[in-house]
C-alpha cells in the first residue's frame, strides 16, 4: 500500500462514477461533542400484533398479510411511484420535467419480527435472493419498467420506520442518476478492454489484499478504494454477472454466505444492530448492457461507536464527500472481526 | 404552473448540475412512525464559559480567543485539509489518488452565544458577509488554493456540535465535484447565449412568480424548480455576479436582508430553530470564470414538523434524490409566513 494514504489528506477517484472523495486520515483524533444516535434495542418478539409487516396482521389499507413462511412481497401502500400516473412532458430549456411511472414494493425477508439479515440462516437469506431475482425479472420484463432498484434501509438512523426485517424495490421508467454514471464508466472500460471494469478491479484488489473483508469461491466483499461511508462495503461476484438473475445455484449460495458474513461483522464492530442502507446496482432492464457487472453496496453511517455517526452535511453537500478513516483501516477492522 | 406537477409523480431536471430529482406530490399523506428528531432548545446565555467559540475562552489547542466584537476567524483545530501536507500522485488507472492540500477555517458570526443568523441585526449580518468576502479574496489569492467553499451547518441534526453561531470555510487545491458540474453547465449556457444561466433562470422565475419566496432590489430568494430538500432555498443576485467579492455596497445590504428574511421564515415554519446546511457556490479562484453566477443555497432536512425530517437514504443514495412536496407548495408556505 502507498504509505502516504495514512499520512496525508488526499482525494481518491471512484472509477464507477467518475467522482472524487476527500480522505482525511488525521481527522479521527477530532473530539466529538455533537449529536449522539440512539442505539436500537433488539426486538424480542417473533410476532408483533402492531407491526404491519408481520404475518396475518392488517395493513393500513385494510389488506390482511398472508400467513407467509419465508419472504412476502406487496406493493407499497405509500409508494413514491405509481404504475398508472399521468405521463407528461414539459421542456422550455430551463424548466424541464416529465411524468414518471413505476412500482414500489416492500419485501419482508422473514415472518420473524425479531430477526435481521445477520441473524438469518444462509438458506433463508438464499430465499431472499430468490425473491429479488424473481422481482427483478418480473418487473424488468414490463415494457414500462427500465430500471429496478433493490435496496434496504436498516435502522431508525437510516429512516427505517419498522424494525421488521424488510427491504424495498422501486422500479421505474427512467434510469436514475447514479446508474447512468456507472453505466457510462463501465461502458467506456468494456469497449476499450473487452472485459468488465469490476473484473479488472477485483483482480487487482485480490492481488493487493489490502481492502478485502471476506471472500469465498464466487464472491468478494471489500471496502472499495473510493469508499465514502466509514465502513462502506461492496459485495462483488468474481465472475462477470450483469445482474442477480445470472447467478448459478452455487453462486447464489456464496452470495448469501457473504451477505451473512458482512452483516454479522457489522453488528460485531460496535456491538449494535448496525444501521445501513444497502442497494444492488445492476444492469437496467431496457436493453443489453454487456458492460454491467452487478454489485451490492452497503452505506453505513456509524463512524466511531454505536452512537457517533458521520454527518454528510455542509462541505459534503456543497463540495464532495469527505471521510476520516482510510478504506484500508476500515477493511482491516472488519476483516479481523 | 403546469397542473400536473401537483397531480402526478414526475422528475425534474437541475439545469445547474445536469441531474434529476424525483417528485412524489401524493406521498405527503404517508403516515410517519419512524425516528423523531430532537428539537433544539434555544441557548439562553450570551457567553458560555464551556464554549470554545465564545470570546476570551481557551480552545482545545491552548489558544485563547480574542475579546472579539463582531466576527472572529481562526484555523480549524481539526481541519480535514492541511496547508503543508504531502503532495503525491498515484494512478494505475483503477486506483487513482492524489495528495490534497488546503485550509479549513471557522468563522464565528457573533460573540453572542445565544444568537443565530435570523436573530442578528441586518448590519451585523453584513459584517459576516464582509468577512466571507475577505476570506474568499485572501484565500483565493494564494497560488495553492483554487476553490473556496463557504458553508454553515446549523443544528445538531446537521452534524453541528456547537450552537454558537458559526460557519466554516474549506479552501483547497482541487475543484470539488459539485462545483465541476455547475461550472460545466453554466459554461455551456454562457457560451451559447452570452449571458449567465442564472440570469435567464431568475428572469423566468420572476415572471412565473410561483417559486419566489422573497425579493428586494438586488436579490431574489426562491425554491428552485429542481429543489431536493423539502424547503430548499436559493438566494441569487439579480445582477450577474461571479462571486461575493463583486457585490456593490447596496447589493451587500440587500443580500444581508434576504439572509435574515429567509432564515427568519425558516424558524417560523415549524416554530423551531430550523436546522440546515447552507453554502455559497461561486467562481473558483484559479482563473477567469465569466459564466459563474454566484448563489447561496440552503439544504434544510425538516419535512413536516420540527421533529420529522426527510431521510435521504436507500433509494436516494442508490438511485436519485426524491422529494414529497412540490417546490411550488414549499415556496408558497415560506412566502406566506
Ligand atoms: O467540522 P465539524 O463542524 O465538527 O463537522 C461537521 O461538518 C463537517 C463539514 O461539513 C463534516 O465533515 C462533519 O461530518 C460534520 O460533523
Ligand atoms: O419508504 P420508507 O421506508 O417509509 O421511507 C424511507 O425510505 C425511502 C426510500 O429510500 C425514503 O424516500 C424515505 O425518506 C425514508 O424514510
Amino acid at each position: 500500500m502507498n504509505d502516504n494514504f495514512n499520512a496525508a489528506p488526499h482525494r481518491r477517484y471512484n472509477i464507477l462514477t467518475g467522482e472524487w472523495v476527500l480522505v482525511s486520515p488525521h481527522r479521527t483524533k477530532r473530539p466529538w461533542q455533537g449529536k449522539k444516535e440512539e442505539t436500537s434495542k433488539p426486538e424480542m418478539i417473533a410476532h408483533d400484533p402492531n407491526c404491519y409487516l408481520c404475518a396475518t396482521n392488517t395493513r393500513i389499507n385494510g389488506e390482511i398479510n398472508p400467513d407467509y413462511k419465508n419472504t412476502f412481497v406487496f406493493s407499497n401502500d405509500f409508494g413514491a411511484l405509481l404504475p398508472d400516473s399521468l405521463d407528461f412532458k414539459e421542456d422550455n430549456g430551463l424548466l424541464k420535467a416529465e411524468g414518471e411511472t413505476g412500482i414500489c414494493k416492500v419485501i419482508c425477508f422473514s415472518p420473524n419480527h425479531s430477526l435481521t439479515l445477520p441473524d438469518m440462516e444462509v438458506s433463508d437469506i438464499e430465499k431472499v435472493i430468490t425473491t429479488w431475482q424473481e422481482e427483478y425479472k418480473e418487473l424488468g420484463a414490463k415494457p414500462e419498467i427500465n430500471h429496478v432498484q433493490i435496496f434496504e434501509n436498516k435502522g431508525a438512523t437510516m429512516g427505517c420506520s419498522n424494525p421488521h426485517p424488510h427491504g424495498q424495490i422501486w422500479a421505474q421508467k427512467s434510469i436514475p442518476n447514479e446508474v447512468i454514471k456507472k453505466t457510462e464508466k463501465q461502458k467506456e472500460y468494456f469497449q476499450k478492454h473487452g472485459k468488465s471494469l469490476l473484473t479488472a478491479y477485483i483482480e487487482q484488489e485480490l492481488k493487493e489484499n489490502e481492502r478485502i473483508v471476506s471472500q469465498n469461491d464466487s464472491f468478494v466483499s471489500l471496502v472499495p478504494f473510493w469508499a465514502v461511508w466509514p465502513y462502506e462495503v461492496m459485495i462483488v461476484p468474481k465472475n462477470h454477472r450483469k445482474s442477480i438473475s445470472e447467478l448459478t445455484d452455487k453462486e447464489k449460495l456464496d452470495y448469501a454466505e457473504q451477505l451473512k458474513v458482512v452483516t454479522q461483522k457489522y453488528d460485531k464492530l460496535f456491538d449494535t444492530s448496525f444501521p445501513y442502507s444497502s442497494g444492488i446496482h445492476q444492469s437496467p432492464t431496457n436493453g443489453e448492457y454487456p458492460e454491467w457487472h452487478f454489485h451490492m453496496s452497503f452505506y453505513p453511517p456509524l463512524l466511531r461507536s454505536a452512537t457517533v455517526k458521520k454527518f454528510m452535511v455542509g462541505y459534503e453537500m456543497f463540495g464532495m464527500p469527505q471521510r476520516d478513516i482510510t478504506a484500508e483501516l476500515a477493511a482491516k477492522s472488519l476483516r479481523e472481526l
